[in-house]
């Protein structure tokens, strides 16, 4: 089959890749549907993250299932199946609390690389929960979106304790952040504070829900987000960024006792401890165990209630995934969908 | 008056002050029927904070209300009362949340200096509690560790989330790390680990209901820990130290998921982003909201039902203040209690 490998940054290539097969009794292997590029891949893209040789890339998938190994039990051939970027059973103590991407035996999908033709998928019991049915195909995208960043989203604004009546912000216009804002309003927010320079991203934001827009970041940025709430700082605050300005503005946008939830891969940053003492807010996030979420998720797209692939600005056949690449490196695109 | 006031470190005097006055019409001028030395006031006596000239210091209080200024309407001369370490009003929106540390409107008690015989209360109403009639003898200690030290263990295991059948670990031996263990138990932890290295202290957590003692520190205790909750961590960490090394092994010591109550005034301390990202654990704290459990620690320890005051292990007349601030930095006492 052929998948994309990345060989070095800025060099991601479409080419022969070996046949995935039960490795595992637990396994499953699917053929994609459809799969896409993260803001995380960007991250070996752009030489952030060290690649020592060639190596499949991709963790975002909706398949349909081909084969499954001796112990599978509830996902069955023929199957329209979607998981998340870290296979999990869905048994041990971790995933039964619901950190599923705390798994005792995840393994991480990225390294099998979802960005191909097939897939295997460890755990497959665990890890894979299947549509109702074969869905619409416009419904395809926001299954897709549902496999990372609108999990991821959605997470956020669960460790935000996002709820009815609250004010939320955003710092962040990604898709995940986009889609916490999604989420947000779909958890019952009175307002969402959406906080972007980009006016496409504004207007996203604003059509899944924002109620204001604030413009300006760092101390000007929390500033005007304590002007819009009384001066107290937002009840919740999404985090989707990850840098040390975006973490210290998020910390600082909270009003005293208010949550943040943090769902930027954090890169090189260090919270100072006395700010975050005397901020009073309660700090929650990782990576996003999107398992947790699925079942409602799909459920919602499946009743048309939710719309979140509408991040997908881009879309192109899984062959030129290189250039899918290269419109998110450069801003071209919010997040590029790939058809095999 | 005479009261303590502080001329450099490890220069604690005992001297005459002038008389506190009622200087706003929401003020209260209490007798002082019993204050104490904290682990906070030796960062002034060890030189960690700067002090520039004289300055009354102290801001653990029980007292007797002897006067109020003409707008304070629940707190009445002859009442026994108890305050915290900020007066707060007690009705602003951050106090209305519970977060009375972060009132708009506070004072920090410090700077008045609650080491002497009397203290001026700026808003009286919202911040004094009074206990129902003239309390017990024996009851001083306790209604005075109320104060703060016990307060501040019950919001650390509140933030940390203890409840019914939960395992917690409590990192600090201090007066606020053995109240976190009375204040886990209270709250209805199965299991509580205590991590201590000191003989008389592991012996009073275990009086206030640690079930296990951890002596060893660091990567070793955090190990220690994992083995006493098979390899996943405690459900929730209490915080009571505020280095570096102790915010990091309460992060370390938690599961994925559990809750980290931080209340060691952090001094020094970075958090690193991605440590903190994988842990996946929740993080609260600050100074704590001690007025917002003052009626109800109040009611327990009328009723008998906890004994916290027990902390205190060397009372002194306060003229002999200075003695308990070297007893205390010495490590020969946990905690001084001073009566005038």
């Amino acid at each position: 089959m052929r998948g994309a490998v990345i060989h070095a940054p800025g060099d991601v290539r479409f080419e022969e890749r070996a046949d995935p097969t039960i490795e595992q009794p637990t396994d499953a292997v699917i053929r994609m549907v459809a799969t896409c590029v993260c803001g995380s891949d960007l991250w070996s893209y752009r030489g952030d993250n060290r690649i020592d040789h060639p190596q499949p890339i991709g963790h975002e998938y909706v398949g349909v299932v081909e084969e499954v190994g001796a112990d599978v039990r509830t996902i069955r051939p023929g199957q329209t199946v979607v998981g998340s970027f870290f296979a999990s059973d869905n048994t041990c103590a971790h995933c039964r609390a619901g950190y599923q991407t705390a798994c005792l035996h995840r393994v991480g999908m990225g390294g099998l690389g979802a960005q191909a033709e097939r897939l295997r998928v460890p755990l497959a019991d665990g890890t894979l929960v299947a549509a109702s049915g074969t869905p619409d195909a416009d419904l395809v995208p926001s299954l897709l979106a549902a496999s990372d960043v609108l999990g991821t989203g959605w997470f956020a604004a669960t460790a935000a304790e996002v709820g009815p009546g609250k004010t939320v912000a955003v710092v962040g216009d990604g898709a995940v952040g986009l889609l916490g804002v999604l989420a947000a309003r779909e958890l019952g927010a009175e307002r969402v504070i959406a906080m972007s320079r980009h006016a496409s991203r504004q207007a996203l934001a604003r059509e899944f829900g924002a109620t204001d827009i604030v413009t300006t970041r760092g101390d000007e940025g929390v500033a005007e987000v304590k002007d819009l709430t009384d001066g107290l700082g937002a009840d919740s605050v999404i985090e989707a960024v990850g840098t040390q300005q975006s973490v210290m503005q998020a910390i600082a946008a909270t009003r005293a006792g208010g949550h943040v939830g943090m769902v930027g891969v954090a890169h090189g940053v260090a919270i100072p401890g006395d700010r975050l003492f005397y901020s009073f807010v309660h700090l929650h996030g990782g990576p996003a165990p999107v398992r947790r979420f699925l079942p409602e998720l799909i459920g919602l797209i499946e009743q048309r209630a939710i719309d979140p692939g509408r991040v997908f600005d881009l879309t192109l056949p899984l062959s030129e995934v290189a250039e899918g690449y290269r419109a998110m490196d450069e801003r071209r695109a919010i997040k590029t969908l790939l058809v095999p």
